[in-house]
C-alpha cells in the first residue's frame, strides 16, 4: 500500500520537500471528532526547528484543511490537510544530484524511481512530510483524547545523556510533556542533552538517541494475535520516520540478560480491574492490550546531514567522490521527532480502536455541530 | 487483516494447539518454485525442540502439503500446509483456564475472546502456530535462493552471554548456520550460551536474548519510503513471533550515542557496484534496500512458562490468585525461534520483490516441471 | 489480495480439483457464533448435483472444521474448513491439458502460471472450490441470522424461462427458498425450466440464467461512499462465481429505459421506520445500505462444458484444433450456484458490518460456551 | 479501505462538493511516465455539464498537481492533482438538509454519519468528486497507450435509444471516440439520444442508459481466479461511479437465454497468436484476460435530480414531506460518465498489470526527463 497506512483508520501522504505542498488524506476517522485548528497549530510548532540545536529553515507550516470538516467536527468522511511549501530556497540541486549523501535515501531513491525521483532537498523521503503527519495525526490524538487515552514521548536519551524513566503512572508526566519544547521529564537530564547537541553541531556533526512513549487508557483487548499485533502495527508505522532505525516494548533491548521470573508481570487485582505489578511487557500480551500503560521506545540514528566532510560516490558516473554539505541542517532531530511518534501512534492505535469497535466509537465525545 | 500478512505473497495462519491441526495458506508465491519436502522437514527439526535445554513435548510435525504444488513445484495458486496435532496431552485446562499466566495471552485473549477462546495450551496464541510458518517460510527461503538472496540468523545473546557478531560479508557464515542447530558462529560462546540456560532452567526459570540476522543478494530498491518501509514490513512482521518484543536495523539501540560522523556508512564504488564502508544502517536507507547485507536483530523476552510460583489473578472470579505451572516448558526459545525469524524474514521479503519485481520474478529458476 | 477477500472479515480460498482437498479460511468473525455442522451440511448439499439436470460426479463433501471452533461456537480466531476430494477419476488429463476449452480458463491459467498451473479438472479454477465458499458462508449466514438479517436466492431466470419476482417484503419466500433444492417461488417456472435444462443436456448442450437475491433486516448506513460501496464490495466477491458474468442491483440493467421520475423511490414513515416506496435502488443509495431489502442480480453464463463438438486450440502446439468433450458435466449450474451467491453475499455483509459495528457486533447472540 | 481503491497503484479520494476542494492521490504508479496537462485539462472538459442537456452549474475544473510530477513525468511516488471548488452557489442548504432527495444518499449518509456530514449539494458523495478521479484517471489512461493499451465507452442506450455495437476490432472507433464530447458510434442514434434527453428535461424528468467500454491491447494473463478476478475488481471501482447499478461483461444480461454452444468463444490460431471467433466472454475467462479486447457495459440509473415534486420525508423530524428541487441538475448524466467509467477502467487495469508484471512496468515508455 506504499504511501498508505492503516485499515480502518488510514492516512495517506504525499507531497515533496520543494514542490507544491506536503500533505496527508485521513480516511475513516469517526464523524464527530472536534477538530480545533489551534491544537494541530501547536503540534506543528513542536515538530519545527527550535533555537540554537535545529536547522535554520523556518517553515511558518500554514496548513489548509481541504476536506473532512464541517462545522467544526469531523465528518467521517476523508479529512485532508495541505501545508504548501514556502521556504524553499532555490539553489542548483541538479549539480550534486548524483552525489549520494551518506545515511540518505539519494541513492536508494535513484535505484527505485530510475532516475525520475524529484531530488531536491531529498523530494518526497524529506523529514518535511512528517509535518503532514503530525497535522493529521493531531486529530487522532483529540480523538482519542475523547475516549481518555493519552500520548506522550519523551526523549530518554540522547548523545548519551540519560532522560529518568517514566513513573509507574504516567499520567501527569504526559500531560506535562505536551508543553514541553523539549521534551524530557528531567530537565537537568535536558540542558545536558542540548549542551551534547550543541557540542556536536560546533564540530559540524550530529547526534541521536531513544525516545520513550507512553499510551495511558487503552482498553485491554485491542490487536490480534498474529501480524496485526499491537507492537506490529506500531513498528510498523513509527519506522516511517525517518531516523528511526528500532523499536522495543517495555525497553526490551535493555532487558535480554533477565529471567523469566524477573520479566514476567505479575498480574493483581486492583479494585475490579486487573493490573501488572511491573510492566516489561510495555502493556501488551500476545499482541494485544492488557491495560497497563503501553509502553515503547524509538531508536532514532543521528542526524546523516553533517558539515564534515564525507566520502561517496556519484552514482551517475559511477566514481568515488568527496561530499561537502552546506545549508541548514539539524545536529539532533530527537526533540523534532517526538511529536511525529506521538502521531504515528495515535493513528496507529485510532486503526486498531476502530477495527475493534466500529467506526463511531471514537466519535463517542459530543461535538459542538449544529 | 488480522492472521493474512503480505500484499502480493501473502501468509495467513490458522490453527490452535490442541485443535485438530495448524497451518498456513501461502498465497502469491511465483509459480514454478520447486518444493523440497525433505527441506521444509530440516526446517521443521530447527524449530523443534532440542536436547537439554527444551521441552519435553515430542512433535513429529508431519505436514501435508493440501494445496498449490503440483509436479514438485509451485502452482502459483495459494500452497496450504497442514500440520496435524498429535502429542496434545488431554488434560483438564477448564479448572484453571482463569488464572492467567503472567507474560502470556491468557488473560488478553479472553478480554478479546469474550470467553470464547480455546485456552487449551494457549489455543490460538500457542508458539505451536509458527511450524506452519516455518513450513511455508521454507518455500520463500527456497525461492529467494533461486534468486541469489540468502537469509540466517544467529543468537546474539543468550542469558548475557555474547555471540561474535557478523562478518563484513556473511555469506559464509549463513551458509554455516543453516545446518546448526543451535545457531551460534562462535561454539565457545554457544557452550556458554548452553551452560546458562541449563542452569535457569535448574532454577525452574527461564532466560531471553537477542538473534540477528543477515540477508545477502538483496537487489536495491526494493521498500517504500513511507509505511512499507522494508524497516517497517519486517518488524510489522517480526513482531508476530511469540517473544519478539523489540527490532532494530544495523544494530540501531546499541548505536545511539554515536555521533553522525561515526554512524553514517560512506559509499564507495566497488567495480561497478555501489557499496558502504560500513553498514550500520543495515543495508537500508530510507525505507529501500542499497544492496548491502540486510541486518536485523529480535530481542526475544525470556518464556514466560517458568517452574516459580506466580503471582497472579483468576480473572473470571476476579480475585488474586497464586499460580504453579507444572508440565513442559522450554527454558529458552532463541535456538527454535531464529528458523522463524528466517521464515518470515523470507516471507516478508518475497512479498516486497514480488511487488517491486511482479508475480513472476521469484520463479525465475527453472523448476522440472513436465 | 488474490486469494483472500475482506478486510475485517475476510475468506481465503484454497485447494484444487483433483488435488488432496480444497478449503477456506474464514478470519475475523466474531467469537460466540454457534457452529452448526448439520447445517453447514445442509448448504453443501444445496451446492451438490441434483438429479438428472446435473453432473453424475458423487460429492459427499464431507468437511472437516480443523480449526477456529471450540464448544461449539467460533472463537473469534481464524476458521479453518478442509473438504477433501474424494471422487477424483484418475485419467490422463495430460494428454489434452494444451486443448484450451471454450469458456474455461485452460488459456489464460496457462499463460499467467506459465505452464505451472494444475490442469486436471480445472485445477484451483475448479467450480469445486465454491464447496469450501459456501462451507464457511454457512456460519456467515448464520452470524447474521442472530442479528435478524436473511439472505436467499432464486432462479429468476433460466434458459428463457422467468420466474415472478420477491415480494416487496420477501422475508417469507426467503424461509420457503432455503429449504428447496431448486430454488424458484413459483413452481410451475420452476418445471419449466428443469425441462429446458434437460432439453438442452439432450441436445449435448448447456443453458444460462439470472440469479436474484435478496438479503432483509440489513441496517441502514452500512457501505462506504466511494470504492467500498455495497454495491462494490458485493460484487467484487459475486464476480467470483464460476460463470456470473453480470451484477445488477435493483434490476438495473432492465430498467435503464425508465425515467428518474419512475426509477426514484420515494421515502415515506412507517411507524418511526424510513422506507421506500418502491426499491428500484436495490435498498442502496450512495453506496449505502437504506434499511431496505437489498436486492442484486447475477447474470450467469451457460456452463462452458458442452458435449457437442467445438473448434479451440492447442496452445502447447499453436495450432488449431477439434475438442469432444467426454466425462460429467452439468447442463447448468443456476440451482447450484444459488448457494454459493448466498455465501458471498452473507461473507460480504459479514465483513461490511463489522467494520462499521466492531468485531463483536455478529457475535452478539449468546452462544452455550461454558 | 474506504476511500482508496487499489492494492500496487491506488487513488484516494477526498473532498466535498461545496468544501474547498476535491482531489485524488494516484499512488503506486511507475516513474516516468509523462504527465500532459493539456490531456487532462481535455478529459476533464469531458466530464463537464455540455450544452443544453447538462446542468447549467459551470465548473472551470482549474486543477493543481501538487506532487508526484517532476520535469514533466511522474516520479513514483503519490501524485496529488487538486481541484478547487469555484461556482459554489451559497444558499441555506441547512434548511432542507433533512428532505431526503429520493435516489440520493441524504439519509444513508445521516444514518451513517450521525449528522456530522456535509449536507451541501451532496457533500463527498457528489459526483464533483468524480472530476478528481478523471484527472488522474488521464495519467492512467497515458500509461496504459504507453503500452499500447486504448480505453474507451460510448453510449450504448439512452432513454430507450441505441446505438450501435462495438466493432469485432474497436481500436478505430476508440481512437473516434475520444474527441466526441456526446459518445456514440452512430451519430443518428446520438441525435435520437440527446432529442429524447431534451424531452425528459423539459418534462423536468431525466433518463439513464447503459455505457459501453473497450479495452484494446490489454495482454492476456492479467487478474486473479478468485475474488481479485478482472470483473470483481473492475467492478468493484465502477460501482463507485454515481448512477452505476449494474455491471456486465461481453453484454451477459443480454445473451442469458442462450446455449452454452452459442455463448462460448471458439479458439483459433490468428499467426502466433490465439484468438477468440466471437467474445461474449468479454475478453475475460476464470477471471484473467485472455487477450482479446475487453468489453463491459454499466447501467446507469437516470438522474435523481428532478424537478417534479416528489414523496420523500423529513428524517430529522421523521415525518412525511413533499419535495421540489430547483437549481441547476442534469436530465442526463451518460455522456459526462463515460470519462468517468475510462479513468476507472484505466485505473483498475494499471494496478493489475502492476501487481502482475511489476512496479516499472507502465512506465516503459521513455519520459523526456533529464
Amino acid at each position: 500500500m506504499k504511501n498508505t497506512f492503516g485499515t480502518s483508520v488510514a492516512v495517506t501522504l504525499f507531497g515533496e520537500s520543494h514542490g507544491a505542498a506536503v500533505g496527508a488524506v485521513l480516511d475513516g476517522m469517526a464523524p464527530g471528532v472536534a477538530v480545533d485548528e489551534d491544537f494541530i497549530a501547536r503540534q506543528l510548532t513542536l515538530r519545527r526547528p527550535y533555537g540554537a540545536i535545529s536547522t535554520g529553515r523556518v517553515e511558518a507550516d500554514r496548513f489548509q484543511i481541504v476536506s473532512g470538516v464541517f462545522s467544526g467536527c469531523t465528518t467521517g468522511t476523508p479529512l485532508t490537510v495541505l501545508i504548501p511549501n514556502e521556504d524553499t530556497r532555490s539553489r542548483d540541486y541538479a549539480a550534486t544530484r548524483a552525489l549520494a549523501r551518506p545515511g540518505h535515501a539519494d541513492y536508494t531513491a535513484h535505484v527505485k524511481y530510475r532516475g525520475f525521483e524529484d531530488y531536491r532537498g531529498g523530494g518526497h523521503f524529506s523529514g518535511r512530510v512528517t509535518a503532514a503527519l503530525v497535522a493529521v495525526g493531531a486529530v487522532a490524538i483529540a480523538a482519542l483524547r475523547g475516549r481518555g487515552i493519552a500520548v506522550g514521548t519523551h526523549i530518554a536519551r540522547c548523545a548519551g545523556e540519560f532522560d529518568r524513566a517514566f513513573a509507574e503512572n504516567p499520567a501527569d508526566e504526559l500531560a506535562a510533556l505536551s508543553a514541553k519544547r523539549f521534551a524530557v521529564l528531567d530537565e537537568a537530564a535536558g540542558e545536558r542533552m542540548r549542551r551534547a547537541i550543541a557540542a556536536a553541531a560546533e564540530a559540524g556533526d550530529s547526534v541521536g538517541g531513544v525516545l520513550e512513549t507512553a499510551v495511558t487508557g487503552l482498553p485491554a483487548g485491542v490487536g490480534e494475535p498474529w501480524f496485526d499485533t499491537l507492537e506490529g502495527l506500531l513498528a510498523h508505522g513509527l519506522f516511517s520516520i525517518p531516523g528511526v532505525k528500532g523499536v522495543d516494548f517495555g525497553g526490551a533491548f535493555d532487558h535480554t540478560a533477565l529471567r523469566g521470573s524477573e520479566y514476567n508481570d505479575a498480574f493483581y487485582m486492583d479494585g475490579g480491574a486487573v493490573r501488572t505489578r511491573t510492566n516489561r511487557n510495555g502493556g501488551i500480551n500476545g499482541g494485544i492490550s492488557n491495560g497497563m500503560p503501553l509502553l515503547l521506545r524509538c531508536a532514532v540514528k543521528p542526524t546523516p546531514s553533517i558539515f564534515l566532510q564525507q566520502q561517496t560516490v556519484d552514482f551517475l558516473r559511477g566514481e568515488d567522490a568527496a561530499l561537502q554539505l552546506n545549508g541548514r541542517h539539524d545536529p539532533a532531530i530527537l526533540h523534532r521527532a517526538r511529536v511525529v511518534v506521538d502521531s504515528v501512534c495515535a493513528l496507529t492505535l485510532c486503526d486498531a480502536l476502530a477495527q475493534r469497535f466500529g467506526t463511531d466509537w471514537l466519535g463517542g465525545a459530543p461535538c459542538a455541530a449544529d
